[in-house]
């Protein structure tokens, strides 16, 4: 119940540990056939050029940077949270022009503040963080993507912790890069990332004076080898692809829209929980993420107390802050498989333990007793 | 059998099967501290920098160049293989000026090339590739790397296919740094790579005036992830991991001396099969790589027929000639778990049908008999 890496279904574990076959054997080519297909439907986009890059999240987000951006190229980023602040970073190691649009841990970006930003700046690319892993904060896209579109700007959005548990429309919105990550809503194992490329972000690519910075996320090198040419570019990390293979099996025998309403009842409950046991949420409810819950760490509890008790006592992971929240919150995760009843119920049990111990007395049974009425109602 | 990825032993298949936790988990801190361990002494180095980058083999190539290199830097890279000539382009990419030593692909450069280019160039970074996985062919270290340091210069190996098949002596050379491939002899499937960095490769990167290109791959950063801070950087690939600490776990366990041998054994009786039906290697016998074993496709034999006829009817794969060497050459794998007497006889008795089958006749039962000559002597 952590920020991710989420719990792992055992059929992908099992599916995972199947012999490795070589990186150009047949049966391997159509597994990477089969893995893009259904991360377009994940997607929901119809992009050729949707696929795992063979790295974590962050390597997903480098791709799509250094792809992008060439040195000098403008580059607008929105940063509430570590995630836009690293995209800021990378851009900026490739020798972007970046503006950076701030807004405290937690809070979320006006279209206005976008609109007035790409206007004095006229960026090639505006990057913008959908869901913050470091706040718990959603970022709504929608008026965002008509703005940088209107401005003929291309939209990267960071979807590592919103695929698979909230809508994220690539072709309705018209997104022309996205990235995400295996370990989160996926139910994967860390160690990829997928990403995908509409029509106008391949054709900036197309355009570039300069060969990309790096070899290894190269998409131009990249497309022959997850296109048609199938030419051997890097040896893909195999098993790792047997897994999000059947994640994504497992992501789409559910539906997306009943795994998004999943993520949502079970961040329904352990809101309802928490917030009876006098705990709050340190983003705004509108635009809390329901597998990232971001909580107020109540006044005297110790941190790393409560998260070592969690631990050891219940085999519970949560998150500490990140950034400025490092010891005010904690990050509860309910991603993938850990979405269910279950764990919302035994934290809400255990954390009662652990506040005791620290103190702290919420009304006895309260917080269970709050998710239950949720899941009853 | 093929060049990479290698077979895997089910107990390496098994761990990596195992939950995934967090990566910053007590345990999963305890897993890396022990594969920084064992990989030390895979690499025969005290060398603290020495962990696993998350991405294949070629992202250690590149984490160690972006890492050395600053624009403007001079490199001296040796290109005799596809290898080297990606290292060369990797280190054009982020600014190096780079002169390459040419030698057609399966020789090897004499002590007196390097001698002679890092005279001229007097670069920072002098690249060599260790075991060429393109053409089976091993360049011999010792007498370069006296000359790269008597030059004041920075030896980067790439030890991709030679790590823990034959030796690579990281102190005893002073390798400053060196990159490497889970796939290959260490016996785990691709998607990790064994990087080590010596104290003059790190205070070069100390002393860097520019940021590095790549904020995934910066040691500066990586550091405070894998050393002792355990600063979160990006989320490791956990279950990748699992299955490096198994793999490097039996590595040890065999021993590494025993382990070279056991690769030299069973590329002798295979040399020794091949040749008795009238097959030769691509390169020289004192610097074949007993790993990877590049034999010319004999005159009117279909490439890929016998390559599909292998892996259809037998379930062998093996490589194809890559670069200039494509549809002229095989490459052989004997690489960790497949080092072993069966495949080698199988092997053999299964090209003996596929070359009948392109009307090329050896003398039946020669191949197998050649190679038990070698496992009865």
């Amino acid at each position: 119940m952590g920020p991710g890496p989420s719990d792992i279904h055992p059929s992908v574990l099992a599916a995972m540990a199947a012999p490795t076959v070589g990186h150009l054997d047949p049966y391997f080519l159509k597994i990477m056939d089969e893995v893009q297909s259904m991360l377009r439907e994940v997607f929901q986009t119809t992009n050729h050029m949707t696929m795992a890059i063979s790295g974590t999240g962050s390597a997903g987000m480098e791709t799509c940077v250094v792809n992008l951006i060439e040195p000098g190229d403008r580059m607008v980023v929105g940063v509430n949270g570590v995630f836009g602040g690293r995209m800021a970073e990378v851009a900026e190691r490739v020798g972007a022009e970046v503006t950076k649009i701030e807004r405290p841990f937690g809070e979320v970006f006006s279209p206005e503040e976008f609109a007035a930003a790409i206007k004095k700046s006229q960026p090639k690319v505006v990057g913008v963080v959908h869901a913050e892993t470091s706040t718990g904060a959603r970022q709504p896209l929608e008026e965002i993507a008509k703005i940088v579109h209107d401005a003929g700007a291309l939209l990267l959005v960071d979807c590592v912790t919103s695929l698979a548990g909230i809508p994220v429309e690539v072709d309705r919105l018209q997104i022309d890069a996205a990235y995400s990550g295996s370990q989160k809503c996926l139910g994967c194992p860390p160690g990829l990332s997928p990403v995908t490329f509409g029509p106008k972000a391949l054709e900036a690519m197309d355009n570039r004076k300069k060969k990309v910075s790096s070899w290894y996320l190269d998409i131009g090198l990249l497309r022959n080898y997850w296109g048609n040419n199938r030419a051997y570019h890097h040896t893909a990390p195999i098993n790792m692809n047997y897994a999000l293979h059947q994640a994504l099996r497992l992501v789409l025998a559910e539906g997306l829209e009943t795994r998004y309403a999943r993520h949502h009842l079970h961040h329904s409950a352990l809101k309802a929980g928490v917030n009876a046991m006098g705990i709050h949420y340190s983003v705004a409810a509108d635009v809390s993420l329901p597998m990232l819950n971001s909580v107020l760490i109540p006044d005297g509890v110790d941190d790393a107390a409560v998260r070592g008790q969690l631990l050891n006592e219940f085999g519970i992971e949560i998150g500490g802050g990140l950034g400025p929240m490092k010891g005010k919150t904690w990050r509860i995760g309910l991603m993938g498989e850990a979405a269910k009843k279950s764990n919302v119920l035994v934290f809400l049990a255990a954390l009662e333990q652990c506040l005791n111990k620290q103190g702290v007395k919420p009304s006895p049974g309260a917080g269970v007793a709050a998710a239950n009425g949720v899941y009853l109602a």
